[in-house]
């Protein structure tokens, strides 16, 4: 069932130990709306500028993703740079150009405000709550922030994740966001604060879920070759929302099963967008891949 | 079946983020005997001074444990004392003082020599390999080591580690001695070091395994309380080796499924450990909550 996914198109310029691309199509909504469209057809709302090449929306178009909500403004595409660690555990942000971003009122098109599933990039709270007042009728909700909003803009995200189904977010976001270091107890706190649905993504170290019906963990995949860990979270959140689509799995009706797969398919094109530079990985990848990585991750996990 | 466990009884001072301990019974020895102790018989080979407590030697006997080759010394025990940082992934050793442990022979009583399974704990190489060579007939053997040894005495160390079936290690520590910062890449070359069956312990995050027949990933239990992770990674060792111990696994008839179990029990004690300071947990703890913590560990994992 549809999806829509609001959030940044940009272009990243990244260096990591495994190499060095200048610009290239990065953005939180096209790394999630790449990963979600290998389950079920995607809409995108976001902003570009005049630069944006044609070749950009052609990938995202041959990926069978609805551009009709992607705007074109004057002036230039959001940019941002920056270096991994050696580890690549760490960043550290060398640019940060809003450029048309800056302007951008996410205004849904007609045929994306009856859509079922929507999937809120790390955008600025009070326009994610913007969008989601659009969606009355979704049903299935969420999104991600980032330590900038947690720090900077607390009282507007509360407000905002309050209305949510669900929240992704990172282990050292989460510990910021509930003030609790242990990882049960920051889980629940979140969860008290809206969002019943809660995954708490560790990197490398894999994802633990929480929900009414328990808790559920997954190591991260062990990678042949880590390239650039540039989206991995994004793409996390589009396995992650773009598999429950699907299957028309709601807030209502998510069973334990529904969402440890869905933390499954999260992990599995998250650990997909780290052997490429940005979206590369994404020009050759197949269902099948998908498909076989899972069953990976059920042989790796099985005991 | 019978195993013999060797290295280090010493007391450590312990302050943590959750409390301070100025003196309590440690050491790998210790931690991973107790914990082994819950499913096979288990000896102990080690040396205490004149200090030792009759109290910690009896608690040592209450789980069963052998104290044959327990020797003691003229002069006093063992002791370490360290401070852990906020979020305890990381210590700062405030004292080492070797005391009767600086001249520790490891001579195995004749009643040991004959046992099948070995665990030796983290001291010089040359001393494990001494140790290896008077259980000849051993049908499991292996141990664990640190960054000390891999940086001072390699040559020594993979001499040592040549002659074992498994080696649990944590992940820096597998990066140092492969030279390899990825995970994979890394157990390979270890693996190709001799030891054949691999276990890169993550602390919370969970711990690795690699074999002949590929490998297995557990994330780290979710604790409701932290309290002191002295002690942990020698629990999952005990855990580790013992369960394989309790059904006679050896190193040529080990499958996968073993090997796994194996390593969801060593990380069952390794959370147990990290429940109260030092071995403090040991006091109350039963195989039936060890039980329940395994069938916890399906729960938390199965998709």
């Amino acid at each position: 069932m549809s999806l829509v996914v609001v959030g940044s198109v940009a272009y990243d310029g990244v260096a990591t130990p495994a190499g060095r691309v200048d610009r290239m199509l990065g953005g939180a909504c096209t790394y999630i709306s790449l990963a979600a469209s290998y389950f079920t057809p995607v809409s995108i709302v976001a902003v570009v500028g005049e630069d944006f090449a044609q070749e950009d929306a052609g990938l995202l178009a041959s990926r069978g993703i609805d551009l009709e909500g992607l705007q074109r403004a004057p002036g230039k595409t959001f940019f941002w740079a920056g270096v991994y660690s050696e580890d690549m555990n760490d960043r550290e942000t060398l640019a940060t150009e809003l450029n048309v971003f800056a302007d951008f009122r996410p205004d849904l098109p007609a045929s994306c405000r009856s859509k079922p599933y929507l999937m809120l990039g790390n955008i600025q709270p009070a326009l994610q709550r913007a969008v989601r007042e659009q969606m009355s009728g979704a049903r299935l909700i969420g999104g991600d922030t980032m330590n900038f909003w947690i720090e900077g803009q607390r009282e507007e995200l509360l407000q905002t994740i309050a209305g949510w189904d669900f929240l992704l977010i990172n282990d050292s976001e989460a510990r910021l966001l509930s003030g609790e270091r242990n990882l049960k107890r920051a889980a629940a706190a979140i969860r008290a604060m809206g969002p019943r649905i809660l995954v708490i993504k560790r990197g490398e170290y894999g994802a633990a879920l929480f929900h009414d019906g328990g808790a559920f963990s997954l190591p991260g995949y062990l990678l042949d070759t880590l390239k650039d860990p540039t989206g991995a979270g994004d793409c996390f959140a589009g396995g992650f929302i773009g598999s429950l689509a699907e299957r028309g799995v709601t807030a209502e009706t998510a069973s334990p099963a529904d969402l440890a797969r869905a933390v499954v398919y999260g992990s599995v094109m998250g650990s997909f967008c780290c052997e490429d530079f940005g979206v590369g990985r994404f020009r050759t990848l197949t269902r099948d891949d998908i498909e076989r990585r899972f069953q990976e991750f059920r042989r790796l996990t099985a005991f």
